[in-house]
């Protein structure tokens, strides 16, 4: 298993960005390029499809000043795409044509990093490339805001967008109830189908000022509930603040905004959206207050500003990690993090567990984290996030803006124009 | 002027809030606590609201540390208004009781923290004092994201929204050029006949990633113009984004947004929202595109974790200053801002000017910032505005999640519960 294998890798970003995983993306690319195993360090652009289109960067013409400036750089630096793979049993002209650029470039290592359909096109080139007997070292970077990957304690990308969230709400909270008029604010945080972002609002209540009332995806909604938990908060107090996932359905699975379910994504799956301004103008007929529909929107996803430095330090790890085990011998893996707690403290170790245990799994919110009234989280949720929120990143800065990675972006094939 | 007068002071909050008010009430209230001049510290619950109400605030029974946490914590800790007041010579009914309970509380000074309508209030309560003979020196304390307020350089609150304006841009502008396939996102900013606000997204793009077009209320807006712009740059980089002022008008002087128009605030000026949607619509019908429309709704105006040190070091500064003024004698003032460039470094001084000449006019971009094709700003917009976003505050935190100030708000009277 620790046979050496010399060769190039290639390093790609899969589905929607997140605030660290270029980190990921650094700790892949630093290590290979202080590998001796390791011939070229190459870069796809917009991840998959730009090795079916022969879009490879060489990492090596890049300054390391700025390739250290991935570690707080949001969004995917080398682009990313969302390219559902073709079963290779059913259609395998892109697998012939990923060999074929393997070949090109001698390409024995190949890291991805992303989500549940990455994992799974990750999982599919390797058997492929086990099935032609071509050796090549295939390993997944896990990247989610959503945290929704399967047999990991939590995946990269989570923690950063869940402190982003718990902060905007805490500020949200305190502007939203600043006048003697009553008020009623509905925050609409992403969450396709797992709840792990909009619960994470709790750790704005649990630190001193956040919303009132949290529905997840996990539990069916009803709008009577709804309506009357609201009112309720809103008889009591004055002012109501609800966070909501954006994937809340009802019983029969439609999601309750059904507004922009027609749009689709490349994986068939609705594009959410609109949801608090939706459910803002329902609470207002309902109540006659003053009702404000807010969209975290893009912003929740990349607010490196805001990044968690335990999210920073372990996504560096979850790459590093990939390419030393790649070296080492292993394929067909991901990285998984474990959580130890030990005296109380919170500690994550890295392991690798089979790509295919995890492709197309979702992992959810357990129910027993969720309140009896199912509209808000309980304190197990919190010592669960809590840990992964923690330290802030000492942000490099230009006229105090943040300053982020420029790379040059040189075609490996010596194209100098795209 | 400078005759020694003792009694008490009460400072209130009024109109939207900001990341810095707070600093200023610290100002205030923390230099009327160590002021011999002064028998007991008053902060009004609601503004102007909290006067007519008797709803004061003891600020002596709060704890030095909890009080010094304002600096840092967002939104309007007092609570805000926003309350009319009549002109005293049609109706005085406001102004006598706001003398019965200035008289109640023997309080001799006045201090009153907000944007134009504030200072209107402000300068008729100054106004009513003097001409009933009551000895009460009146002073207006500047706040406004909008940094619409005349006769100063700029306004504090206006630095801290700017600086969450241009790195939110940024870090959309990241993640909005992502994906391989076009993209058109379209950024909302507050600004209703100003447009200082959106015109500080330029800032991302000056330091290196922001907005491609900006328009602002400064200019009459074209339909036909923008969809031309917008579709111009998608053709040259298959990505735009696009940042508006909310307030954005047709040359007849109707909203672009009139979808809301109908609900108003209590000044009856028109209430908006949903334009960033509303633009997406029509692009995306126009062009074919993905177009997304993001809203940074309050955000913008409570991001403290974002805020600017020199707007929290000016905003503290203007408190102080209109304290310490009063006390050697002024009335009927605000403090406002003037900048001096020193061997090319800004320097911001205090000055005074009458209450009468800021209330009730409104700023503007000047039109020689805008560039000629009317989509974006120059560079001057820029050495204008960047001096005012510098510096990182070291944000008090608690589980890495802002500690904002927890007040007793006990109130003056004796009232337990209110």
């Amino acid at each position: 298993m620790s046979k050496k294998l010399t060769g190039s890798c290639i390093f790609g970003q899969s589905g929607g960005p997140t605030a660290v995983i270029n980190a990921s993306a650094y700790g892949v690319i630093k290590a290979a390029l202080e590998s001796p195993n390791i011939t070229r360090v190459l870069g796809a652009a917009n991840g998959i499809v730009g090795v079916l289109n022969d879009r490879l960067y060489d990492m090596g013409e890049e300054d390391p000043y700025e390739l250290s400036l991935l570690l707080h750089t949001p969004s995917s630096e080398l682009g990313s795409c969302r390219y559902k793979m073709k079963d290779p049993d059913v259609d395998d002209t892109d697998y012939k044509r990923i060999l074929e650029i393997f070949k090109k470039y001698d390409v024995r290592y190949f890291f991805y990093n992303g989500g549940n359909d990455s994992m799974d096109t990750c999982d599919k080139i390797n058997r492929y490339m086990e099935k032609v007997g071509y050796e090549c070292r295939v390993m997944g970077v896990p990247k989610t805001i959503d945290n929704d990957l399967y047999n990991t304690d939590h995946c990269p990308g989570f923690a950063s967008a869940a402190k982003y969230i718990a902060t905007s709400c805490m500020e949200v909270s305190k502007d939203a109830r600043v006048y003697d008029s009553g008020m009623i604010t509905v925050v609409e945080i992403m969450g396709r189908h797992a709840g792990w972002l909009a619960a994470s609002a709790a750790v704005a209540t649990y630190c001193g000022s956040g919303p009132d009332l949290i529905y997840l995806p996990e539990v069916d909604f009803n709008m009577e509930t709804f309506l009357n938990d609201v009112k309720s908060v809103y008889r009591r107090n004055g002012k109501v603040l609800v966070a909501v996932s954006e994937g809340i359905h009802y019983a029969d699975g439609t999601f309750v905004s059904e507004a922009k379910t027609s749009a689709t994504d490349g994986f068939g799956h609705a594009q959410l959206g609109g949801l608090a301004a939706m459910l803002a103008e329902i609470i207002k007929n309902e109540t006659g207050a003053k009702v404000r529909g807010i969209e975290l929107s893009l912003l929740q996803r990349c607010g490196a500003h805001l990044a968690s430095q335990t999210d920073i330090d372990e996504a560096y790890l979850a790459g590093k990690t990939a390419f030393d085990c790649a070296v080492a011998g292993e394929t067909g893996k991901m990285v998984a993090f474990k959580r130890e707690m030990i005296d109380g403290e919170y500690h994550c170790k890295m392991e690798l567990i089979p790509l295919t245990s995890v492709a197309n799994y979702e992992k959810k919110v357990p129910l027993e984290w969720i309140n009896e009234d199912k509209n808000f989280v309980t304190l197990e949720f919190i010592d669960y996030v809590l840990p992964l929120l923690q330290g802030e990143p000492d942000l490099p800065r230009e006229h105090s803006m943040p300053r982020y990675a420029r790379l040059k972006k040189v075609f490996a094939d010596g194209r100098i124009v795209d």
